[in-house]
C-alpha cells in the first residue's frame, strides 16, 4: 500500500494531517479523553435575540450552527440547496437518486430497510460532540463493527493470491516480532538496553505475548488459525501450524490494515445510528423546524451596512435574505462558485482549497449476506492490495438475509480508477468481492458508484492539503461573514469536526455581538 | 497476574484445556472456521417415532437435547428442578432470587429493563451452533463489545497505582517491542537470519507497526494517548509523548489482559441475545411447550429392562417416568448427590468430576453509567492485577442512563476470596471500583454475589479438570443412559459447549435406535 492509502485508511480525510504537538506536559495518568462537547458555548443565554443569522448549507455544520445559535435565541434561517438534511451525512436508500455534476443520475433502488451511509459511517465513542448531540436529540445508536477478527486480507504476492484471514495476520504477525525479538534478546543484542532481570522477564512475557513455544520459537496457536474448532466428546481443536513467515508478511506488506483499527478515531467502541448516519441531520432538522429552507441554493452572499445579505434561488425565483452575520457552511468547491463579497485574502484562501477536494468514493451493492452466513463475518472491513477496497460489511441489520456491502471505499484518483468508464469501475469493485469471496461476485446486485468528486452540491469528499496560511484565514470571519464546515477543523472529513466547526462559529459570533453590546 | 488467573481469562472454564492437536495438514489459506453447526444430526426424519426419551436437567444442554429429539419425533419429556429454563444461561433481573445451598438468598432489586447474564454471556461469531439456533429460533441479536481501548488496567506497581487506559498499554507495548526488535536488526543481531532486503524492510514496517519515528523511536502515538483531540481553528493534536517504557510494562505484567481479546473465543466479532442470554433458552422452551416440566427435580434413574426409569419430585409427591433412553444433561455435582445406576466406570466418573467443579463468581451491581458518561467506556473490560476483576461494562442499553456493571468475575478460590464474608466480598468488588474510578464506588448500588459455587442445582461453574478417561467414560453412555453438558465437551463453560453434547447425545442415540431397527 502506498502512502496515499496508508494516510486514507488511517486518518481518513485530514488536511495536511493533525499537526500533532508532541508534549511530555501532561503526567502520566489516565485522562478519559474528551472531544470540545463537553465545553458548551459560552455565551448568555438568549444572547441572539433580535440578531439574525443565515447560515448557508444544511450538512452537519450548517445544522450545528443554526442548532447552536437558535438555542442562543438567534434569528436563524438555514439555507440548503437540496431536498434533504445532511449533506454527505446521507443514508441512500430506495427512491433516492445519485446526481452527478455532469449529468450521471443513478437510481438507488435496494430492498426495503436496507441503506448505505455515503458520507461519514462511523462514530468512535472519543467524539464527544456527535454521541453528545445524539443522546441530547435522542437518536439511538447501535454498535458499528468496525474491526473483525473474520475479515479478509489479500495480496497478490502470498499465499497464492488467495485472501488470509485478519486473525492469523494479526496473530502472526505478533508472533513472528516476538520470536525475532525473543531470539535477538537471548543473544545479547540488547544487553545494553535491559538489565539481566529485565531480559529473563521479557523472555517469559513474548511467550505470553507471541505466544512462542517453551523454546520461544512462533508454532502458531488458537489465535491465528485453527483447522478444527474443539467440539462435544472425542472433538479436539486442531491448530493450524502452517504459519506465515516473516518474509512473506514483509511481501504482503499489509501493516497499515493490520493497524488501522489502533487509529484513533477507529478505535473501538464505534457506533453508527439505528437507521442511518442521516438520522442525526434529520434530527437536527427536526428540531431546527421552518427555520431551514430547503431547494434554496445560494446564488450571492454580498456585505452591507448592516452586515449581509444572502441571495438565493427558490423554484426559479431569486430572494433574498437582510441578516446580521452568515454562516458560510458549505464546501469550498461550491463557493468558490458563488459570487460572494470576500475580501482578497478569503477569495484566495477559498479558490485555493477549493481546488485541492480530494475524490472519495463508494460503491456499495446489495447483496445476499453470504460473508455472514458463509464466512462468520459480521461488520468490519477486509482489505485488498490492488483495485477497489477496502470491502466493508455492513453492521447494520446483523442476521437479516440481505444487506449493503461496500465493495471499495477509497480515491477515485488512485492507481487510474478515475479513467474507467462507469461500468469498468462496477466491475473492477465486483472483482474485488469475486477475489476474496469466489463465487459470490455474482450475488452482488444493484450497485452505486457514489463519488463524491462528481455529486452534485458537493464536488469531493473533503478538502486536501491546504497551507497553515489558508487555514488560518478560513478559520477567520471576513467581516460578519464566517466560515464552518469539518474543511475548518483538524477533523476533516468527520462529522465531528463539522460540528465543533459550527459550535466555534456561534461562538465567535457571540463574543462579538457581547463585544459589540458591551 | 497467575497462571490461574492467565487461563481463566484465555480460556474460560475449559476442563485440562483445549487439547490442541497442531497441524500442517491444512494448506496455509483460507478456511472460514465453521463449528459443527453446519453439521446437521445424520438421520431419518421421524426416527424418534414412538421412542421415548426423558432428558435431565433443562439448561443449555438439556434444551439442545429436547429440541434435536423432538425434532426426530421422539417423544420427550425433559424435567428440570427450577421454575425455569436455561440452568445457568439466566439473566437475572428484578424479582429474581439468588439461592445458595447453604440457605442464603438474595434477592435481586434491579430497576425496571436491567439485568444481567450471571451464566454466559458471549456468543463469539464462531460458535456457529448456538448462532445457528438463534437464528432458527428469531432470538435477536446484537453485538456484545468484548473489547474496548476505552477500558483501563490497573496495578500497583506502575504509575502509582492509577490505572492506564488499555490503548496505553496496548500501544506502548507493541511500540517498545517494535523499538526493542528495531534497534536490534539494526545492530546486526539478525543478519543470519534475515536478508538484507528483509532487514530493511522490516526496520522500514516496524515504523508503521510501532508506530516508530524516523530514526526507529518509540515516542507515543495518537494511538496510545492523547492530551487533546483535535477540534475547530486552531485547535491540533496534543500527543502524550511519556510513555511507558518496558521496564514499566513488565512491571506492570499486563500481559494476559492485553491479549484476551485474540483468544479464540473472545475475539470480535461477539454477539448477545437482546434482553439477556435466557432469551435463547426461553425459545427453546417455547419450542417444546408441555415437554419441559419445571419444578420436578430427579430423585433417582434405574436401568429397566426396557430402558430407564426416572423417578422426580413435584409438588412433594414422587413420580416416575418410563422412557427408553435418559440423557443426564445436568452438573455432575447434581448428579452425583443422585440415586442412579451407573456402572462403576460412570459412576467413579461422575464422582471425581462432581468433585473438580470450579467456583467462578460475579459480582454485578446496579449504578448511574459513569462509566460511559465520564469515562467513555463503552462495553469491554477493565483490569486490575488484585482484587475483584475484571470490571465488565453492559453492552446492553449503551447510552441509557442506569446500568448493570459487573465488579469481579473471577475464581471464588483465588487469592482467599471465598474465606471473606459476603459483606466483605461486596467491599472489596466496591473497592475494584473505586480504584479504577475514583469517586464513583459510591454509586453502586444493590449488589449481588453470584458465586456459582454455592447456587442451588448447580453448586459450581463448571467442571475442572478431569483425567482422560473419565473424560472418555463420561462422554460415552452407560446402556441407556447418556450424558450431555458442556462438561462432555472441549467448549467447557461455554453454551456452545452444552449445545454440541446435546446435538452428539442425540446423534448417538439414533444411530442406536438405526443399528437396534436393521
Amino acid at each position: 500500500m502506498g502512502i496515499s492509502r496508508r494516510q486514507f485508511l488511517a486518518r481518513v480525510g485530514q488536511a495536511g494531517g493533525y499537526s500533532a504537538v508532541f508534549t511530555t506536559m501532561q503526567s502520566l495518568g489516565l485522562m478519559p479523553m474528551k472531544a470540545e462537547a463537553a465545553t458548551p458555548i459560552a455565551a448568555s443565554p438568549g444572547i441572539g435575540k433580535r440578531i439574525k443569522l443565515v447560515v448557508l448549507g444544511g450538512g452537519v455544520a450548517g445544522l450545528t450552527t443554526a442548532y447552536e445559535a437558535k438555542r442562543l435565541g438567534y434569528d436563524v434561517t438555514l439555507l440548503e440547496a437540496r431536498h434533504r438534511p445532511g449533506g454527505r451525512a446521507w443514508s441512500a436508500r430506495n427512491g433516492d437518486i445519485v446526481e452527478f455534476v455532469d449529468g450521471t443520475t443513478q437510481h438507488v433502488a435496494w430492498s426495503e430497510g436496507l441503506y448505505q451511509n455515503m458520507g461519514p459511517a462511523r462514530l468512535p465513542s472519543i467524539h464527544d460532540t456527535m454521541l453528545g448531540y445524539c443522546r441530547e436529540l435522542k437518536v439511538p445508536l447501535e454498535v458499528e463493527v468496525n474491526t473483525t477478527r473474520s475479515s479478509l486480507l489479500q495480496n497478490d504476492k502470498v499465499n497464492g493470491g488467495k485472501p488470509l484471514l485478519q486473525r492469523k495476520v494479526v496473530n502472526d504477525t505478533r508472533g513472528q516480532v516476538s520470536e525475532l525479538l525473543s531470539k535477538a534478546i537471548a543473544g545479547g543484542a540488547l544487553d545494553r538496553d535491559l538489565s539481566a532481570e529485565d531480559r529473563q522477564r521479557m523472555i517469559e512475557a513474548l511467550r505470553i505475548y507471541g505466544p512462542l513455544d517453551s523454546s520461544s520459537k512462533y508454532k502458531g496457536s488458537e489465535r491465528s488459525q485453527i483447522t478444527r474448532y474443539p467440539g462435544a466428546g472425542p472433538r479436539t481443536l486442531i491448530v493450524d501450524e502452517n504459519v506465515l513467515g516473516i518474509h512473506d508478511l514483509l511481501d504482503a506488506n499489509f501493516w497499515d490494515a493490520e493497524l488501522y483499527e489502533e487509529a484513533i478515531d477507529w478505535q473501538a467502541t464505534m457506533f453508527q445510528p439505528i437507521n442511518g448516519m442521516q438520522q442525526i441531520s434529520f434530527a437536527f432538522a427536526r428540531s431546527l423546524g421552518s427555520a431551514i429552507v430547503y431547494e434554496a441554493p445560494v446564488t450571492e452572499i454580498a456585505k452591507t451596512a448592516k452586515g449581509v445579505r444572502v441571495g438565493y434561488s427558490r423554484k426559479g425565483v431569486t430572494k433574498y435574505i437582510e441578516a446580521d452575520y452568515a454562516v458560510c457552511a458549505m464546501p469550498l468547491t461550491i463557493l468558490k462558485k458563488i459570487k460572494a463579497d470576500l475580501d482578497d485574502d478569503h477569495r484566495g484562501a477559498v479558490d485555493r482549497g477549493g481546488d485541492t477536494y480530494q475524490a472519495a468514493c463508494k460503491i456499495p451493492w446489495e447483496s445476499r449476506r453470504f460473508w455472514e452466513m458463509d464466512y462468520n463475518i459480521y461488520g468490519g472491513l477486509s482489505f485488498l492490495a490492488k483495485g477497489p477496497s477496502p470491502i466493508w460489511y455492513p453492521s447494520a441489520n446483523l442476521f437479516s438475509d440481505r444487506g449493503i456491502v461496500v465493495a471499495g471505499y477509497m480515491m477515485e484518483t488512485e492507481d487510474g480508477f478515475d479513467k474507467l468508464s462507469l461500468q469498468e469501475k462496477l466491475d473492477a469493485s465486483r472483482a474485488s468481492i469475486e477475489k476474496l469471496h469466489p463465487g459470490h461476485g455474482k450475488e452482488l446486485e444493484k450497485p452505486i458508484f457514489c463519488g463524491w468528486k462528481h455529486v452534485k452540491w458537493n464536488e469531493g469528499s473533503w478538502i486536501g492539503p491546504i497551507s497553515q496560511s489558508d487555514y488560518d484565514i478560513i478559520t477567520q470571519p471576513d467581516g460578519p461573514i464566517y466560515f464552518a464546515g469539518d474543511h475548518t477543523s483538524h477533523v476533516v472529513g468527520w462529522q465531528e469536526g463539522a460540528a465543533l466547526s459550527g459550535k466555534r462559529a456561534v461562538q465567535m459570533i457571540s463574543d462579538k455581538v457581547k463585544a459589540a453590546r458591551a
